[in-house]
């Protein structure tokens, strides 16, 4: 039997951190044996906001590559691809340009967004058609099952008006994606926000040392009304208990109630939040050890996935081809 | 000596007539030698305004092929290729896209004249970045001499923004490509109208039987006022005298002279230009013939002269990922 086909990808615009973890990379790991795995790095995505530093994007290839291999995405059976050496996803995304409208564009969150805080004239063409060519990014392999979180729906949803769009104007080339809705939560900053983020400076990135991890951890806030270590606290708006419900769910009831009750401080709190993420990040460190000694292998394993991904991507454009009647000779 | 490069093309929408063969495909046949040519089918430009009709874009390949060939276009010194078969194209299509903002294409004359016509709400993505493409198109090949007519030079305009622009934010990758301007004005159609247009039913396609052009040039309209054959004429009004200037440039003279005096009938004046079109049609119609007979042979042309520009194509590409630093491996 034949796995469907699940594909995910991060814009290449900075290490990956804890959120990343929680929010995606956990999920993928566990999915690689479910289904057939893609994951991508988003290059030509980032050029969206990063087209004046390209060297940015590109010093942050191979980090994130050795996140991804240090995370446990296994190139064995996750199929690993750079997204600009897909040519196809350019062609595909032209193709798809010609019959959607300004106004469906405008109707994406995102653009929305955008349009409010600047004015729409100033914006980019390229950044305007971010969805059309995300539509490209998931059909042009035939990705059927798209990882998302709710905020990301909308998105898959202007995707799949494009796919059903396609299908009716020329032939049924494409299945619709669906999404696999994650419950994780948004991973809260060290500092509070509710967004951990490299830019805000509150994030925990994947390739921390010990001590880099201990020392985030000390410094991280706590809940500001407790000021001796027996004061009843309010873990809800804790980071330090968001981690531990995320990466010490069996330990994380007992820590609520005892940060209620007053009977843990935050300082052995926080020794013990670093305790699990040392569990985390130790065989993760290895494996960036082992993946990071061997420079070759790690392009081995892109050049390998790309070439694979382009197998497909060169069989769906057959078809796309054929259906658009643009198939001479 | 290296030779300039010289590019156009015309969008597959239909056949040629003998307004595309006086403003620019007698040009192009001139200038074959003078620079080393590329001359391409716009296939995917056509789908800009034609996504809903891909069979009737398929179908117009061969015969504006044909045309071409007809036309004394020489496979041996111009290159002919159809544009959806360089993917290159496409990729440079979205790298351009991130730093055009959409303020720069509403200022383009066609997008202005459309938004005029229509909500620019309701214009399709990839209408609106008709000049990010255009750009695509003649600068993948590194073109520099762009033969157009006055009224597109805004949008060559617009190219030469978009290769400085990139040239600034990464490596001086393109030269700026010159327009160089033709002098022929736009043909009238054989009713009247300033626009000899396949839609508008007063056309003379390429590929016309000797009976076509006569039956055409006899049922075309004259200067109305021309009750007897030796009412005095306005020529300047009459459509077979500026066919007379187009294609019979040596007599044009003598005939303006003689409408005015109303020493020549308009049945003799057209007899006398379905003479010279017939001049001109004669070889045309012999080479189409040959072409005609030999499918395999018009394949082969496209089919070689795509493969020499994607090798240029592909080495473009190798220098704008580099600019980019995208050049992986
Ligand atoms: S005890 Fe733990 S959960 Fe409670 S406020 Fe301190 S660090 Fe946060
Ligand atoms: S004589 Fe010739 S140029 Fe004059 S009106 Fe008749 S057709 Fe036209």
């Amino acid at each position: 039997m034949n796995k469907e086909r699940m594909l995910t990808g991060d814009r290449v615009t900075g290490k990956l951190h804890l959120g990343h973890y929680s929010g995606s990379l956990k999920n993928r790991v566990m999915l690689q044996d479910q289904y057939e795995s893609f994951v991508f790095l988003a290059d030509v995505q980032a050029l969206t906001t990063h087209f004046e530093r390209p060297d940015y994007i590109r010093r942050h290839i191979s980090e994130i590559t050795l996140d991804y291999l240090a995370a446990g995405i296994d190139p064995e059976r996750t199929t690993l691809y750079i997204q600009s050496l897909i040519p196809e996803i350019a062609e595909l995304t032209i193709f798809f340009s010609m019959f959607v409208t300004v106004n469906l564009l405008r109707h994406n969150p995102t653009v929305k967004a955008e349009a409010k805080s600047s004015h729409f004239d100033e914006m980019y063409y390229g950044f305007l058609g971010y969805p059309v060519s995300q539509a490209a990014d998931i059909t042009f392999c035939k990705a059927t099952v798209i990882p998302v979180g709710e905020d990301q729906l909308p998105h898959l949803e202007l995707t799949r008006k494009i796919v059903r769009r396609f299908n009716e104007l020329y032939k049924p080339v494409f299945a619709e994606p669906q999404a696999l809705l994650s419950e994780t939560p948004r991973l809260i900053g060290t500092d509070g926000n509710a967004k951990m983020s490299k830019s805000l400076g509150n994030a925990i990135t994947l390739d921390s040392s010990t001590e880099e991890v201990t020392r985030t951890i000390k410094r991280a806030v706590t809940d500001p009304a407790r000021l001796r270590k027996n004061d009843p606290g309010h873990p809800e708006i804790c980071p330090i208990y968001a981690y531990h419900q995320a990466f010490n769910p069996l330990e994380s009831a007992e820590i609520q109630e005892a940060c209620e009750r007053g009977s843990i401080g935050c300082a052995a709190c926080k020794e013990r939040i670093t305790a699990s993420l040392e569990e985390l990040f130790t065989p993760m460190r290895e494996r960036r050890a082992y993946y990071a000694a061997r420079p070759k292998l790690v392009d081995e394993i892109l050049i390998s996935g790309t070439q694979r991904t382009r197998a497909i991507a060169s069989e769906t454009m057959r078809e796309v081809r054929d259906a658009m009647s643009l198939n001479y000779f």
